[in-house]
């Protein structure tokens, strides 16, 4: 049978924001499946804020899109062609693959089973127990370290990363105090995540908000924006604090390198751990995380939001909305019906 | 009996580089001992890097030292007086004192005893192994967690920390590359302690000589000087890498705070780890490295080389060539005869 694709491709790198025409949207046939290959029908493409760093040629942790390749993207989907025989028509897989309707997967480019919980939608699945949920566990967890009685300031709080770090915090017995962009995010974080104070960064004064939230110094820095707001937190950071450093959003746009924080010296005077990560480093240990995961759901400890936008051809406007912060929780663009 | 105390008093906040007046030297009375104290007669004052910041009003890991007050220094010596009965006349003690020939110490604000090797002189044994071997001992195997086979880039490598890291290194099976500031620091780098290349900064392209002598990137950057040779060694760290972060002496004397590294997004994109440390935080363990690495000294496995001035008098214009790199090996001023 003959698919007919739809797709994203790269075609300029963006200099700043994403210009139309640095991407198109097109279609085209997919081609003739070979031996140990398999034809995934994406039903959600995630949109994350490390796309923006695939598009450009600078040093990263995967190479960048090649210029008139299919942009790279984290789908879920379901096989409906296979010549592989470890998979079968039907099943639901989840890993790497593009802006397209249509994801060629194969044994030497694999894409994982997508587990089932019950009364759980594919949408939360994947958005939180798939993708972003490992983030803020092996994040938080791994290189955070969180005792109870510690407080954890996390940026981006009320993002899909952040809303589980959030979380996760509290279980750990952490005060923790969330930077987000808008009211109602801070509305949410406090009075439906229960944690234990938020920041506006848009309407009020970061560093005063951080002296009378953090009366005890900070002693985890979950950081995803950089920029000032990663300023005023360094700077409250406390002795053997730990900072996993996850993003730095704020930058991504930028025309420009930034320079370095100014709060550098402070790594030596308050001994502070700063470490880089990438989920998919933690690939081997992802059951672990998404049974915990699940479980805290179950539990109802952790609680996700998912911002479905329906249709791949507006993959590109949404995927700018999470630059500018114009999305409420994981961002998902709906492909096919699930 | 009535001691007659030289010292060095901080008058002045120096800006930038340190200034005649900053400090001045004096004369003066040592005040009476009170029940549980004792007093050490200073044989070598140690001068530090860190001496420089204990100079300034900026954000540190212990309080800067008042103006009016004794210089803070690391000291060795002998006690000559004791109202303490854990501490007999007679015995060396070591820590923390000032720029002074007289140090009162008690239980409160005590000095270690100091432990003596057979054929080793005081100056090596507190200069290598209580002071600085510490330093390079925690800091490369606690943080860098060297492994054979690895890279490990040491700048400052032929000071009195840095040569022993780079022995250390050697002695873990890395590949050992040091940066320093002379001709005759690099050939006593690769010729007399044996590591793999050296770079003279003053000279070379550190860039370029990274490029050739790091075939396989860079796996553990001992860190202590900043600035663009920490830009050239960042640039080339490898995944999963790590930078004990030990000091920033480049940008110690600098009247303006400069910017953190631009190399900063690749703590995130190659998972490096950055970790400041103070030695003074493995104190409980300074045991461990006093015996391992004396043992590594009685073996011929560790070389160290002291630089002593004499004269209590000549320590601030010899601290001031630490700052230039006019030492060699641990700058010690021998205050009084042992």
């Amino acid at each position: 049978m003959a698919y007919e694709n739809h797709v994203w491709r790269l075609m300029k790198r963006p200099v700043g924001d994403i210009a139309d025409g640095d991407l198109i949207y097109g279609k085209e046939p997919v081609p003739e499946l070979k031996d140990g290959e398999y034809l995934v029908e994406v039903i959600y493409l995630s949109l994350d804020p490390t796309n923006r760093i695939w598009m450009s040629d600078v040093e990263q942790y995967m190479p960048p899109v090649e210029l008139g390749a299919i942009m790279r993207g984290l789908v879920a989907g379901r096989v409906v062609e296979s010549k592989n025989s470890d998979v079968k028509v039907g099943e639901l897989r989840a890993g790497r693959g593009g802006f397209a309707k249509y994801v060629v997967a194969s044994t030497t480019a694999p894409m994982s089973p997508v587990p089932t919980l019950p009364s759980v939608p594919l949408s939360r699945v994947f958005g939180s127990l798939f993708l972003t949920g490992p983030t803020a566990y092996f994040g938080l967890l791994d290189i955070g370290a969180p005792k109870a009685g510690e407080t954890l300031v996390v940026s981006a709080a009320a993002g899909a990363v952040g809303s589980v770090v959030c979380q996760i915090g509290k279980i750990k017995g952490c005060r923790v105090i969330g930077i987000a962009g808008a009211k109602d995010k801070c509305d949410w974080l406090v009075n439906e995540l229960g944690i234990d104070g938020a920041i506006n960064y848009k309407t009020e004064n970061v560093a005063k908000r951080l002296d009378e939230l953090c009366p005890n110094g900070i002693d985890i820095n979950f950081e995803q924006v950089g920029g000032e707001i990663m300023e005023a937190v360094m700077a409250r950071m406390n002795n053997f604090s730990r900072m996993p450093l996850c993003g730095m959003i704020s930058g991504y746009n930028d025309k420009e390198q930034a320079p370095g924080p100014r709060a550098w010296p402070l790594i030596l005077m308050h001994r502070i751990k700063v470490q880089g990560f990438i989920v998919m480093d933690y690939l081997p240990r992802f059951g672990e995380a998404g049974k915990q995961l699940a479980q805290w759901m179950m539990e109802g400890k952790l609680k996700t939001k998912v911002d479905v936008r329906q249709g791949l051809e507006t993959a590109i406007d949404s995927l700018r909305d999470l630059y500018t912060g114009r999305n409420s929780g994981k961002l998902l663009v709906q492909v096919t019906a699930e």
